[in-house]
């Protein structure tokens, strides 16, 4: 193998294949890069959960393939100068990088070992831009539950229905919905991927309207922009009926800017020593809502105006999770809808229903 | 006590003050920051190691102090909004915090076991610029000794002689030296500052010209830049005689780019794959120098250009410490002088003696 490449793209393609190669591993091909020469030059990590590769723009003088350990290969290129890299492996797999007047021999590893990341059939294809899908894990990821007594809830059930693309997190307290429509004409199905995969792929996505094609096959989830392809096990069984939890009636419904909800829940739960959770207290009142907590550290109440219609309520939470879903949330005002003080919230947009934060409260004494 | 400060201010002086509270004490009081308002409002941290006081511009309204925890008041502070902060002392040590809509009550300690700053006598004053000052940490604190069994060493000398102050550490292996010219008429002084003050230092001195002067008692040196005091204990002992160590006669002299030699010795220091240190061989010859090192993982080899005078030499160094001082030298050009292959060799400037970075080379079988 002998590729000539630029020293940018051979480093945007390593950080991004580095995102799939284990730290942790005994095996030290699994800690490796497979570089591959053949018609396009192709970098690919695998740690048998995700599997991604990259195409790098290069010139390929002499076809091949060689696996190197990625920690040292990421180490070396990020600081070779802003140049031309050429990378030639040698006999013994010795691998020779070369870029203006550095030049280093590094020992690879045989790249018949390397686990192939399987070829899918592009079934079920979904296309999206980047920018959205990223904002559609960032918006849901945070409620997928690292409880490992119920694998399924570990992940977010990808779902495409009449044509709307839904993402849904739920770890038994709360749950992410996260919905957008597609012009397309799509067929339906309905995944559960990894919250560690989508955390990575969250991390990969670029802010910009460039497409992503998602497509699917019984075991494993495909995210293809086009360069680079993410490969994913899917999570097997049944995820939870999410629709038939949302509720319909609410007795309580307010309208509040985001922000200030958010600022005065996070100021609210400040008053802790250690990491103990001490639960917020809302008291919706007509025009106001007032946000308390008492620990034996001190006490806070916070007031906000807000818009409301229905019954006054006492209701608790635990903070993070109101914390968690409005950090998430764009809009400058949204809705929150309470059905009793010992049943589950939501918070929704004011129009329309492209995100459902559903909380369940706290049952407190003075409720 | 009862003040009104904008909360900018406010936290301006929380952080600065921070730097001096514990975080790992069985005292909670030493956890806290001293809030104390008579003619001026003043916070005050103090480990006992460092203390350091901060007046906050505020209209004082009733005087008095009270301790409040440092995390938590800084917690609050921080996400409160842009505004007029009040700060009241109620009955048993209840504090009142309030900015616009939002109300807390923390329950503070009585101030009275509150370890005092001590006042020293203006004696042995420098003035010197913030930036200047900052610099000169940097660029020496490195080399300061983290071995406890030499304690002199876990300092820096800060020596002012014949009206110029210098800066020195030393850890057995290397030393920096750093040394800036004063206008004024200074008394000649020779404190050790333990490093740990002088790392705090640095991140509260601002890279701007206002002036902070420096003065010390037998025991305690304080930094003081107006609103904003630092008091530390000095490291008692007799500091090494440095002058002594820097050799005077050299066998090899080269002037090389600064940048381009440490983005060599950089990245020859990564072929390793643990924590395992390797030395880098230098290689002098007439107008290149080789850098270059072999591990079991690899080999490398960097070629840099060189003006050189003298022998031809084989010399192999620690690449950690060349790093460290090439990174905090500003110059584009530096000379390094090498007195002979087991000897220690100088990095100074090309013109001048602002700096001089001595580093021991290690002893290897085919120098």
């Amino acid at each position: 193998m002998r590729v000539v490449c630029s020293k940018d793209n051979l480093m945007e393609g390593i950080n991004i294949t580095q995102k799939a190669v284990s730290s942790k591993t005994t095996l030290p091909i699994l800690e490796g890069i497979l570089l591959e020469a053949s018609d396009k030059f192709k970098l690919t990590g695998n740690d048998l959960e995700i599997g991604i590769e990259c195409i790098v723009e290069s010139d390929i003088q002499r076809t091949g393939s060689i696996v190197l350990n990625s920690r040292m290969f990421g180490d070396i290129v990020r600081r070779l100068p802003e140049s031309e890299v050429l990378i030639e492996v040698k006999d013994n797999n010795l691998v020779i990088i070369e870029c203006e007047n550095s030049h280093f021999e590094l020992k690879g590893i045989n790249a018949s070992g390397f686990p192939v990341i399987p070829e899918i059939n592009k079934n079920n294809t979904f296309t999206i831009s980047q920018k959205l899908l990223k904002d559609m894990i960032k918006q849901t990821l945070f409620a997928v539950s690292t409880d490992e007594n119920r694998p399924i809830l570990n992940g977010s059930l990808i779902e495409c229905k009449d044509n709307t693309l839904s993402f849904v997190s739920i770890d038994g307290y709360r749950m992410a919905l996260r919905s957008a429509a597609s012009d397309n004409e799509n067929q339906d199905f309905s995944v559960v991927v990894p919250g560690k995969t989508l955390n990575e792929i969250g991390k990969i996505l670029q802010p910009v309207d460039d497409e992503i094609t998602i497509y699917n096959s019984e075991n494993q989830i495909t995210f293809d922009m086009g360069n680079c392809r993410v490969v994913s096990r899917l999570i097997e069984g049944e995820y939870l009926n999410y629709r038939n939890l949302i509720p319909k009636d609410f007795e309580t419904k307010i309208k509040v800017r985001t922000k200030e909800l958010l600022s005065s829940v996070e100021r609210a739960s400040l008053i802790t020593m250690d990491e103990k959770r001490y639960s917020v207290k809302f008291s919706i009142d007509d025009e106001k809502i007032i946000i308390s907590l008492n620990t034996d550290m001190g006490a806070v109440r916070e007031e906000i105006r807000i818009d409301m219609t229905g019954s006054k309520m006492n209701i608790s939470f635990n903070p993070r999770y109101f914390i968690d879903a409005l950090k998430v949330i764009d809009d400058e005002e949204i809705e929150v809808k309470f059905t009793s003080n010992v049943g589950p919230c939501i918070l929704a947009p004011v129009d329309g229903d492209s995100y459902t934060y559903m909380i369940l409260p706290v049952r407190t004494r003075d409720n």
